[in-house]
């Protein structure tokens, strides 16, 4: 479940179900991961980028730190998971490293870390860049400290703390390892200075869909978040991220495909619709242009409402280089695919990801559907306004998916891997303790 | 009261009151937070730095990273303030000046950041450097990066939000603001994308005892944790800092002094003194040689447990590079005003601070003095072992201060400035808005 300010939609403050600087309150994100973990729901997971984006005077702008916000939540609920969006390119390994690691500690086991690598020129400006490093640059940054993240939370082996309080014993020194990394972008000496977590290493989650997102994720991901509007776009995600990972030497079967998917529920049809009509009015038209603008790389004053996309204007993915690969094919194939105005292709998409707006049993449906036509493991589920769009989601929709058999009617495990069906991971250092002990 | 593994003394995990991995347990910290919480103490206070040190054979060595382990101890209490040591070598000051401001909204108002500069080379060695940068680079770094971090909080003014649904305004733009900060070290934009936190600024601790330690402490320091071993030094040290933040141009009485205190405590001086010795016992002599030997820059080989120290290789305190200056006055100083041989410095002085062992009138004993003398206007704890060190201390020591009419009997406010009897900062920025205004 997507916690984004008051909810998925722009105009969601506007229905004022809570305060507008319920964005900065514990007690709103306590309530909805606790919402959200009646319902058995996998994880909460927060998106993140290290700028104020978007007009503060217009709408809620500002995220509490998402690292400190999943260990606020994780203190008030017991098994839900908790995934934090942070940069790879405004931080530096060993500090991520051990942030994880630590929260994995204090929540049980139950962390994951959403790594991306923040094409915005906003966030740029706060680390001393003019503007953000080309997409390449990105992604070689981001490869490489992944690796350095790995490696470090592989340092403290499995077996490596003894505990002899008596004989004074802590831990077996040769099982606690100086990674010693050289790389081209870091030189990382280790160890970590925190003991080998609940889940070994905390789930990785990757949502770039670009050439380089998508090998990043197939080498490295437990989860990854995926943007496609159409079922046949989802299932050749699936399909191409699972033979990625194969084609890495891994098991396609620990690798989770999410799509997001933006919800409005109603009761019924008609009140979804209505409840839809009531936050598009509140809207308007202007904020959906700019964002679309921008997410498809065409100058927002080349957009008409009510005709198609500008082709012409149309770059091809691969050089688009300063946002996100994956929102701007979920948009431009749709609209292209189905022929769509510009209002009809706003009207099917919130935040870049698909929407579905209706009653239980029509949410339920889309669920069931993309999950039995394997376009997804699981969902980035981001309701329109919170807390009644997580409440009708875990009240109505969850029922009814257990009802059809596709969802968990409660947690059968304690940790996220648990959660997710993802197999604990032996470390790097541990196989190579091993065999040197076999030796 | 300060938390550092098991307790202040290295063998302290060897009494076993607690398993031996509780360093890495939520609830072995939750549990501590609310005793100090029950006696009304200021804060919990957390150093730290990014690197396994220690040796993990002989000892539990690894700490969980600060601002998430605080946020997880706020979670579980109401009042209490909690201090978390982060470093300006090896930190944006984007990212310390948002994560801050999120835990003081997560947890009302009580949250500090001990600002630090991290003088140890195997930290540096974790960030792609060969060594601890020196002295003089690692304060110019850290004086600009508590600029802009000032400035970070101050971005969004007092009343910036108006959060007026209705109409759809949420913020007053001109009183959001870009800090467009350009400096010799760091260029940041901002504005900060967190709004202005409950303490309007987190409340800045600091602690080093250097000429550029002071100054630093002067200009920004709220808070200031000290290491003298005498009345004398600590009453100098104490109108030192308090002349010099008035030469800054700040009222003395916004700083609050607090010289280290190692206690060790028992129902009466002799059970103290049983309990000291055993800790002292598990010990052995190696480690606090070891450790005096780094404190003061002389090589271990050069100390002889019962001679004095070796004058002759002592450094003038303002050429040591490595280290803190304030550990290295605190036992040199004392070590040579009263003519102590090493085996009776050590036993003086634990972790570098001043030690006291003895029975709860004792231990109220010296902290009343240091008080009531202006050497103190109030004390970073460090109890031998938890969680008796941390209940004794609240349960006997606190009642005997309450007696003696110098603590609080009840949290009078509910942020850690209030504790601190510490006024709301205004913003820098909040000043030239309303000139504007009134313009």
């Amino acid at each position: 479940m997507n916690i984004l300010g008051h909810g998925g939609h722009s105009s969601a403050w506007r229905i004022h179900e809570v305060e507008p600087t319920a964005i900065w309150d514990i007690n709103y994100y306590q309530n909805i991961a606790r919402i959200c973990e009646r319902g058995a729901i996998d994880a909460i997971f927060l998106a993140d980028g290290p700028a104020l984006q978007g007009d503060v005077g217009e709408q809620p702008a500002g995220r509490l730190e998402p690292t400190v916000l999943i260990t606020a939540m994780a203190a008030a609920t017991e098994r839900i998971g908790m995934i934090a969006t942070c940069s790879t390119t405004y931080n530096d390994p060993f500090n991520i490293a051990r942030r994880f690691a630590s929260i994995d500690h204090l929540s049980g086991g139950r962390t994951a870390w959403n790594a991306v690598t923040t094409a915005n020129d906003a966030a740029a400006a706060n680390f001393g860049l003019e503007g953000a490093p080309v997409h390449a640059d990105r992604y070689g940054r981001a490869q490489e400290f992944l690796e350095v993240v790995i490696k470090l939370w592989d340092s403290w082996e499995e077996d490596a703390v003894i505990g002899d309080a008596e004989n004074g014993v802590f831990a077996d020194r040769s099982r606690v390892h100086a990674i010693n990394h050289v790389g081209e972008r870091f030189s990382v000496k280790g160890p970590l200075n925190v003991g080998r977590s609940p889940q070994g290493r905390p789930v990785i989650v990757q949502a770039g869909s670009s050439e380089d997102g998508k090998q990043l994720a197939a080498r490295f991901a437990d989860a990854v978040f995926t943007t496609q509007t159409s079922l046949q776009d989802g299932q050749e995600f699936y399909n191409e991220i699972r033979s990625r990972a194969a084609g890495q030497g891994r098991d396609p079967d620990t690798i989770r495909l999410m799509p997001g998917l933006s919800t409005v529920i109603g009761g019924t049809e008609a009140e979804a619709l209505e409840r839809q009509r009531e936050l598009d009015e509140l809207r308007g038209w202007d904020r959906p242009l700019k964002m679309l603008a921008a997410q498809i790389g065409i100058p927002v004053e080349a957009l008409e409402l009510d005709k198609r996309l500008p082709e012409h204007l149309l770059v091809d993915v691969n050089q688009f280089e300063r946002g996100s690969h994956g929102f701007f094919e979920a948009q431009v194939n749709l609209a292209l695919k189905e022929r769509l105005t510009v209002r009809q292709l706003i009207g099917r998409v919130r935040s870049g990801h698909r929407l579905a707006v209706g009653a239980p049993e029509q949410i339920a449906d889309t669920l069931e559907h993309w999950f039995r036509e394997r376009a997804a493991d699981g969902f980035n589920i981001m309701p329109d306004y919170f807390p009644s769009g997580a409440e009708d989601f875990v009240d109505q929709v969850v029922p009814e998916l257990r009802r059809r058999g596709v969802f968990r009617t409660e947690y059968t495990g304690t940790t996220l891997r648990e959660h997710l069906g993802l197999p604990l991971p032996r470390g790097q250092y541990a196989t190579a303790g091993s065999e040197a002990a076999a030796a």
